[in-house]
């Protein structure tokens, strides 16, 4: 293939691999670049001397480009940035934060730079910060995302309106049919998480891969609003946040509710009843633990057969 | 066109106009099924001898099949299926209720049948009940809406994994590149109500459609949850409700804010402040007020461009 995206990441195919918060170091990454997608370090999980070496590692491990995903509120943000820049990684998404501080700097060493939107008004933020593309997150994806919970359905051919840059769409997709849906509404590649965070691959702990493919319809709700919006599963905890929903329960109460470690005991040390799982509806889609090679072969391979009989329809 | 949606209720193209309480009478119902879709009477905002007289003016303004939209929680129901079944309508879709109560009583009369569902659960309830065609309506949709807040996006693929009758989709449709996504998700037709809210035979005031034209990503919200959930617009009444619900509100306290005919005096009579407005999220994406056939006609060139075009992807 060959779009707007395959040429600005140079990638044999339009497939991103989402940076999840303790799923996605150098071995899902470089696993999905070397399939021919983009594998994305989540670096929101990490320290700056980790995200270092996931990105060495990743290195070795793979010809191709990757990237790492930078949320911008983290602590960690200015040196995880000085990381990145030292260590040459050639493409960042920001995400979660206002993508003016960062865009330029990063682009002045030659960094390809692409930032997480969920709505117009920080679409149009991102085109005046300059960066090269977005990624249009819908509200049934997993982990955070925007309060005006517009779905990807509606949200593409919105930011398609609205901006001329590349777009590539996230939410719901985990196949070739979901990915050609995106392309047609407007989309010139897609970011995909729920489906990697079952890759073999991933780091996610194998209590929580299992979880998410008994997942049904209805099992993931967008909460915490007031802090960062973000969708989980309905677990205990998730139901002890509704709890203290019921009880009035103050932005500090919440916070304090939420702690600190639960995605971490949750999707890294599978902690199924008191752990954040961060994770998108989609899940009630899928079945199989596989190689993240499978995953991006199959996408592809469905994409490929559905366009060439869509005339049918 | 020609596919089990178009064959089932004998039309030239996929593309239903949703039943809408005050916007979807015979004026509206029979331009679109004029145009080659398939026009239907809401009966949601109508008495039992109002319901007939649509029925009667509509057969007169189209030669062409129709259908009504029942939901199945009004206490007109038993009235409203009477009539239906004396007006010989050709096509019945029910709605927001128990899809056996009524489906083999309607069959017996060779109607069509017809349920929105917006989860498995419902959609295998509906096979059950012996319907010919499920519409599988998405979080993004306005008006009355499913509690797992499934997008379209998530839900078509979904229902098709778990169901083996034709599928409608509804919710985040309005164009013909949204037509196609919806149909490579593996519907066979597509619901559209937002987009003819706003069309010139639509009986919605003019002031909600003027409305309509001007929201923004974020402008509705899907709300109400303890009594029947409804998308609609963010204005002065939803600022109240934000307000009951910060103050704990019952159930009964909600029931009575909601009070009766704020629909009516917000659709229909135009009160943009107090009334209830209910309208889906691609309402943000629309520009114009336009007859219903240019609606159709539109959308299909879109779709039929669109679709040869896409070895391009």
């Amino acid at each position: 293939m060959n779009n707007k995206i395959t040429q600005l990441f140079d990638i044999h195919y339009p497939i991103i691999q989402a940076g999840m918060v303790w799923c996605s170091g150098w071995r899902l990454a470089s696993a999905v670049s070397n399939a021919g997608g983009l594998g994305v370090i989540g670096s929101g999980s990490m320290k700056p001397d980790v995200l270092r070496e996931h990105i060495q590692k990743c290195r070795l491990n793979t010809s191709s480009n990757f990237a790492v995903n930078v949320p911008l509120f983290s602590s960690y943000t200015i040196d995880h940035m000085k990381v990145i820049i030292e260590e040459k990684v050639p493409i960042v998404f920001t995400s979660a934060g206002n993508p003016s501080i960062w865009t330029q700097k990063l682009k002045s060493h030659s960094i390809v730079v692409v930032h997480v939107i969920s709505n117009v008004k920080f679409a149009l933020k991102a085109v005046d910060a300059g960066v090269d593309a977005l990624v249009c997150e819908g509200f049934e994806a997993g982990g955070h995302n925007g309060r005006e919970e517009t779905t990807t359905f509606c949200l593409i051919p919105l930011i398609k309106k609205h901006v001329h840059l590349p777009l590539i769409a996230a939410g719901g997709i985990a196949s070739g049919k979901s990915m050609l849906a995106a392309m047609v509404l407007g989309a010139d590649a897609v970011q995909i998480g729920t489906r990697f965070v079952v890759a073999e691959e991933s780091s996610a702990h194998l209590n929580f891969k299992k979880k998410v493919l008994s997942l049904k319809d209805g099992d993931t709700v967008l909460t915490l609003k007031e802090l960062t919006p973000v969708r989980m599963i309905k677990n205990d905890f998730y139901n002890h946040l509704k709890e203290a929903y019921l009880n009035n329960a103050s932005v500090n109460e919440l916070e304090k509710l939420l702690g600190k470690g639960r995605a971490k005991n949750g999707m890294f040390l599978g902690d199924l009843i008191d752990g954040e799982l961060e994770i998108g509806q989609v899940s009630s889609l899928l079945d199989v633990i596989e190689p993240a090679s499978s995953i991006v072969e199959e996408i592809m391979r469905e994409y490929n057969i559905l366009k060439s009989e869509i005339m049918k329809l």
